[in-house]
């Protein structure tokens, strides 16, 4: 996005291009009109701009950083249909700057596109494409690198290898002021054992924490989520906690569509027709479009009317006549867009990942057909993991009930306390969202829905209170985020009634489970205020009717059994 | 930011250059790895994620055309040192369409940069500067045309006017592949009685509604901001409203400042130094940097070490001694940046704003000195509108006390009901902030302050429950929006801490108002029970002492009286 020309016109006179490395660049001259307008690069917005990126604190930079390395890595071992196997590392430098290593079993990338994929801002392959992947805007990464040059002066080091050739090493940084890769050195190194892969090392200003909002985190939601990676990780007291895949089944292989005709707007349609290479209405709508076959597409024509046949010559309609055609799609029936192009966790890998990572009661999920919103497919999937091992009640062999007895694995603090709002945890294409909670259309539709109705509590516009893990995860092929660091959904209403169906399906189940566990609960009590009491009577009998001390044993057990068995029905 | 030469390499052979004209194009082969990765224009990027420029829906979309126009205005009145007159319309056009124009008298802008400003983003005056404006990204206006194209497939119509010369009227529409405006038709017209000033039109699909977060709100509330503003607006039903100005005092002229030392990172440092035309390291620092005179760059450089003096020669200065010098810097003690590059609205103009615009009982301002967050220097003002006319109580000429009486005027919707939380109004640089209130720094602050011991409720993280409206403005040379569609401030600690201090100064003010409405309630009932019962006690004392009617009257008289001077005391 560099301009090698650059503008700083007085007047209409334009003046010599002027070199702008600087982004507050200090000037004298009093500001009058637009007289200083000129270009800004991308790299110069967003490094003035980073907290737009994540890296607004020390305390998150660590986490945006190895998001953005594990989200490549994941999409490269998928495009190269590779189960991924991922180390990531973080150790101290300085008392201010930590280094962070992440490493891949991908494919690796041409020495070529290293210094693009690195060091710039808006490259990538998957803006241009409808399909589902972690990364979809092309700044991530670079990003990444940017800030870690910004606060430490130092450049990224990426090494990757393809099959059969020879490693490369490459020392690079962006130049913000031309959003350009600079490469400070390549060269051809030994990389032993490695058969393909990327690693990529940056240096950076961070604090290192664990907590609900740490590299730790989401590394864990990370392995909940994609269940077949392998991955490693090393924290900077070199601990190493290795998540071992447990699925050998790759996620399905996502296809590319077309955009869907309901998810046009008149003036990229006027584009559209302005560009194509169709020679003919009728080829051009089947052509740009998914799920337009001849049948649908003399529908929309005949509709819009205005002399527009199936033979008009696509560039030369005129805007009124696009407009009826746009008109005409609209008001079409036209089947929703193939969903083959979203890979969902599903039911099954999702409840194996949930049980095997959150502890908890009662395990529900659910997975909602795939749904529309501006043409773009996607799919909604939710779990609930509820209640803390050692606080509910179970029924053992004879009716009896007891208290479950806290098990011996490790309690993962993901779910919330039982008065505390339920904890959300929140992905996107297979990637946890750990900031910006309260803005996204994920949190809204769990507001939203009605969970006093499943006998949990739930203050007004808020989370539900109770011991309890909700997960949701949204597959799109272009997942709407509130900002460039990906950390909320926008707010599209099909999104929000997706989620909120999803959580009502798996609500109910929990409501059976919760209203079995209150009775259990009763059943308890009653339990305890029968062999509290009953003793008593027994003295109370004996000093009556004048009983032995085994006459009196034989009542309270006969009495005991008696009303146990009164309670069971 | 556009990209001529576009890259697809399929490894790393490089392909002739490819037209991208289509942001979403369909491909039919499979990806593997990033061999179709190539360059995204930064307007295909914010075509596809509009939402984060606010253009997320038909309800928002005239909201944010608007206020960008707006601002755009208010920025080239106070950069022509103007009083600015402004004239907002909208007008429905299609049932779907609305026409969005704003005219000023602004200094005019010359043909030449009218299709940059109105038709490139990413192109403007304000973003290399560090002076307070209400544009500083340089993607607002031409973002809105971007979305009217978009949905209206139409141009935008921009007339422009400078002193003594001919207006010119343009019709325009940003390019998206290449982030270059289009210019459809330039020519010179008659505009009469106009002086100089500037309209821009914009149709766009779009939805009308008044509420909290409608334009009329927006208006209103840059009215009460933007006190020295004539503001006229005419809505779609042909109502008219107009906002006189209060004062002829402009906001005080802002000067630009040079960066301070303490907000500058070791690599913009390490580039400063590069490219500095400065030739030693004293000139450089005391330069580039505000607040640095030889003294303190002779500190800087003595507490750096390394073999740095002050005659080194910036561009040969290593990145090791670079580090040095960095942590010298933020050792070295240097005064708090200059403030004369901020104007706050001030208290006074505040209060008359108030009091113009929101009808209350008792109001309260408080504007911080200037602080500064990352090097930049931003200042806190609050005010505080508290009670509904006609709901509190008052005390008249002889001590008694009545309940208020609800005045004629229309009361504002701006202070909220007793049971509702607080209306938190939010500017940044005099511009109102109607959206993510959630997200925003600004609600963080209100919400962490403890209103309670000012004599409100307040539920855990929430704002208080009051009538009560909360103005807030932040006043900044850079304010850091959490995304381009700057609806919410991003939460550094340091802008956090200065709205709780002016939270509270106005909050003991409140404190003190509300202790007195309820002790006058107090007595109001006192009152009330008095008056209710004594008649009573008249009756019972007439019948146990025979007391004549005249008698009885004269005692409930005289008791009534007693009571109420005790009950002053």
């Amino acid at each position: 996005m560099a301009k090698e020309t650059l503008f700083d016109l007085q007047d209409d006179t334009p003046v010599a291009a002027k070199k702008s490395t600087r982004a507050s660049k200090p000037t004298k001259r009093k500001s009058t009109g637009s007289s200083q307008a000129r270009d800004i690069s991308v790299a110069e917005f967003f490094e003035k701009n980073r907290h737009m990126l994540g890296f607004d604190s020390p305390a998150k930079a660590l986490l945006m950083a190895v998001k953005e390395a594990v989200d490549n890595s994941l999409d490269a071992c998928e495009d190269g249909d590779i189960l991924p196997e991922i180390q990531v590392q973080i150790s101290q430098v300085t008392p201010k700057t930590f280094l962070m290593s992440v490493e891949d079993n991908g494919p690796g990338i041409t020495d070529t596109q290293i210094g693009k994929i690195f060091g710039q801002l808006l490259y990538g392959s998957k803006f241009h494409k409808l399909s589902q992947s972690r990364g979809q805007q092309g700044i991530g990464i670079s990003a990444a690198g940017m800030y870690g040059k910004l606060t430490t002066g130092k450049p990224v080091r990426v090494r990757s290898k393809i099959k059969r050739r020879k490693a490369v090493e490459v020392l690079l940084s962006l130049d913000t002021a031309r959003n350009r890769p600079e490469e400070h050195s390549k060269e051809e190194v030994d990389w032993e054992g490695k058969v393909h892969g990327t690693r990529v090392e940056i240096e950076m200003e961070a604090t290192y924490k664990k907590g609900l909002r740490s590299v730790d985190m989401y590394l864990k939601q990370t392995a909940i989520a994609n269940p077949h990676l392998t991955l490693t990780w090393i924290d900077p007291a070199d601990e190493k906690i290795v998540y071992e895949a447990h699925t050998k089944e790759k996620p399905k292989a996502t296809v590319e569509i077309k955009p869907h005709p309901h998810g046009v707007e008149l003036g990229r349609l006027i584009s559209l027709l302005k560009d194509t290479s169709s020679r003919s209405l009728s080829g051009f709508l089947q052509e740009e479009f998914c799920r337009v076959g001849p049948t649908v597409a003399k529908k929309i024509v005949a509709a819009a009317g205005k002399g527009l046949t199936l033979k008009s010559y696509p560039s030369r309609i005129a805007r009124d006549e696009a407009a009826a055609l746009y008109d005409a799609i609209n008001d079409t029936k036209i089947s929703s867009p193939p969903t083959e192009c979203i890979a969902p966790i599903g039911e099954k890998l999702l409840l194996l990942g949930l049980r095997k990572e959150i502890e908890a009661d009662f395990y529900a999920t659910a997975t909602r057909p795939a749904a529309v919103y501006r043409g773009n497919p996607f799919q909604i999937e939710v779990g609930l993991a509820y209640g803390k091992p050692g606080q509910g009640f179970e029924e053992i062999d004879d009716g009896r009930i007891k208290k479950k007895s806290r098990s011996e694995k490790v309690v993962a603090n993901l779910v919330a306390d039982a008065d505390e709002p339920a904890r959300l945890i929140r992905f996107a294409n297979r990637v946890p969202l750990l900031y910006q909670q309260a803005g996204c259309a994920i949190t809204k539709g769990v507001i939203q829905t009605n969970w006093r109705s499943y006998g949990l509590s739930q203050p007004k516009n808020a989370l539900p209170v109770a011991p309890m893990a909700i997960i949701i995860h949204i597959a799109s092929v272009w997942v709407p985020f509130t900002s460039e660091s990906k950390e909320a959904v926008a707010s599209y209403a099909e999104i929000l009634k997706e989620v909120r169906l999803a959580l009502q399906e798996c609500g109910r189940k929990l409501g059976i489970h919760i209203r079995k566990g209150k009775r259990l609960q009763r059943e308890f009590q009653k339990r305890e205020y029968i062999e509290t009491y009953i003793p008593h009577i027994g003295i109370a009998l004996q000093e009556i009717l004048g009983l032995t001390n085994q006459e009196k044993d034989s009542t309270v057990t006969s009495l005991e059994e008696t009303l146990h068995r009164s309670r069971k029905f």
